[in-house]
């Protein structure tokens, strides 16, 4: 296979030398292209570098399939075997996603398209309390109880996780298979949550994908190396991922006009600009009023309350969401939602906030529900052992083998 | 939305005229293309064309997304039910399709790029049983009882069936959440079987896809026009769906060596050739011997117990198969397998015969487990109301209408 894709080609030049997998969506380049130029780049030519400064699949353009598995360790993994894990996990996830076939698999023929695959991992609590403890990260805790989640079990923390993304769902669905496998001595799978968003080239170059309310999801995202650097990285590379399970009652969302749906949003279903704008892009007037007097934007909306506050301009974050859609319960018409993943420098200081100001007063509440939490950190990128620079050699090396300041 | 794809007219031209949705698989074609061309069709721009003489999503190449919806009629629901029911459904299926909102919806912008999208629906024998029992076809039954088989209730038969397929995973879900919502006042769902196969484009060209065995799956397939009127339509258009639920071993099927897993299926895992032949449309040669005077091709292989014997030609079908992959139980490594759907005239003559023989005999046997089974059939294609020609307007308006003779 080819190393890099087009897509990633493009990005790469724009990022840091040597950072081939720092691919931003393709609307935030300073040459913007038109919302209504169609893909036709091969996919089969398609792939992501996974060794870089930061983990692949992060600033990595959303790829259309998700298998988000969350892992236990076993009893009796120490610090050793967890280590063990990581050197064997982060070499076949460094051949899976370059199109080659791991050691340990007798089918090179699934992996010769990647896809834009992209296997990133990422490191609960438990795995610091085994194998570093003083090492871990003052954040990385349970996001704290918040007013209306439903939080079930099922969907809660876990001392693992890999996020498996491609552009095609046979090779995300191969890759997790070939990574439990690779991996079944050490864990067990707690969770798969699996999700989708639009397919590679199914709508137009640059568009912000919807979902399942129909709603543009993703135009505040930071787009720039800059923001990437000051809002999701650390300068050591790392990052966090929150996790948020979000149920949403489409049968009742249904039932609300237009209108209705606009003013709980506060954006123009249509485009996603604010209702106070022309273009998905234009910021917001708070202040606006309409005929009346009132509010354009409603103080209460869903965009109004996610803003930051003037005074708070760190709360920001990477939304890089993706629908769920299982069969539904007897009875129902569906069983929807997101699976909302959310990367920042750290959750306390970034996330949680605007998650209590949300839970307590956003109109959209009226149609979601919190059902699963979990917070991992997620360690820097990787360079190839014996390759050239310094950095970790596996995912976590710097920590795992206590060299971490 | 453009009314035709640049594959839907290529395969349209191919096909008789008026029915640009008889696609079929680009590596049938007299003027074969390399199986190593990259797809660089733009997917915003393709569609399927819902009215013609057959169903759509039966020769249409198979698409990366599946929605198998079963539905039962809720209680009450009578003929004159069924007939509005199915007015209703096949409106609103001709507009998804053609990336026109439906009139019942409010979200426009959620349908603009079908991605391929079909819905095709097929009736269960209790819609003949309440609205034409003396229309029903004589081979509308349960299929019969297997050696092997573990049947789960959770996965048997329906009343209705809709194939919801798409390029785009969004696109699919949006079209099941529709047509579910529109239907609820006469049906609930029984179940959805979801399933993928390789991206649009995400594979080369022309290459037939693998399951998750790692197996090419689909070489005998109807190819021409002739193939399918021979096969899988009835005169009127009509056909027959046989939905197999087949649960996978992964687990123990990746013990095997490459060998093992070759003579097993009798074609070469690397490109799907029988193991008497170079290319995969190869004819398999049975009476082969190897240097030590055994068969190359093992007579309980997969390959040689699916073959139609000599004295039954007829014993063919099409192949639709799509992979699942679910979140394991607890303490396993995976849940996966096909949604094999199979497409005939009479599934009595032409599949059934071949299940017996496999499930009697067939090396694949060890690795496979039938848990769901149901047939269906398949109305003929539409025609738009007060639209020229003479056919159904709706799904199995003649026999809805008691007008078949």
């Amino acid at each position: 296979m080819p190393g890099v894709s087009r897509r990633g080609f493009l990005a790469g030049t724009a990022g840091v030398a040597g950072v081939a997998s720092t691919g931003m969506l393709l609307a935030a380049c300073d040459n913007e292209p038109s919302n209504s130029e169609p893909n036709t780049e091969p996919l089969t030519e398609a792939s992501v570098a996974f060794d870089g400064a930061h983990q692949a699949g992060i600033q990595t353009p959303t790829q259309a399939s998700l298998n988000l598995a969350g892992f236990n360790l076993k009893d009796g993994v120490d610090a050793a075997g967890v280590v063990r894990l990581m050197r064997l996990w982060t070499e076949d996830a460094r051949e899976l996603t370059a199109g080659r076939n791991p050691l340990s698999s007798l089918e090179p023929e699934m992996v010769k398209w990647p896809a834009n695959l992209t296997i990133t991992c990422g490191f609960g609590e438990r795995v610091f309390d085994i194998a570093a403890p003083d090492q871990k990260p003052v954040w990385l805790h349970d996001i704290p109880a918040m007013p209306r989640e439903e939080l079930r079990p099922e969907w809660g923390q876990t001392d693992l996780v890999l996020q498996i993304c491609s552009d095609d769902p046979v090779m995300s669905a191969w890759a997790l298979r070939h990574m439990t496998r690779a991996g079944m001595d050490y864990v067990e799978t707690a969770w798969l949550q699996q999700g989708f968003v639009n397919a590679f080239g199914s709508i137009p170059k640059g568009q912000t994908p919807r979902n399942l309310f129909g709603q543009v999801d993703g135009t505040v995202n930071p787009r720039s190396d800059e923001d990437y650097a000051e809002q999701v990285f650390a300068d050591d590379g790392s990052s966090s991922l929150v996790v948020r399970r979000i149920a949403m009652d489409l049968d009742d969302w249904e039932r609300l006009d237009r209108t209705s749906r606009e003013v709980a949003v506060g954006r123009k279903l249509s485009d996603g600009a604010p209702l106070t704008g022309e273009d998905e892009f234009d910021a917001p007037d708070m202040e606006a009023l309409d005929e009346y007097g009132l509010p354009v934007i409603d103080k209460n909306s869903h965009m109004a309350r996610a803003m930051p506050p003037a005074d708070h301009p760190e709360q920001k974050f990477l939304r890089r969401p993706y629908n769920y859609s299982l069969p539904p319960a007897p009875g129902e018409l569906s069983d929807a939602g997101l699976i909302f993943l959310a990367y920042q420098q750290d959750p306390d200081v970034q996330f949680t906030p605007v998650l209590q100001r949300l839970l307590e007063v956003d109109r959209l509440n009226e149609w979601t529900t919190h059902i699963g939490s979990a917070v991992y950190w997620i360690p820097p990128g990787t360079r190839k052992p014996g390759g050239e620079g310094s950095g970790d050699t596996y995912w976590g090396e710097t920590v795992l083998s206590g060299a971490r300041g």
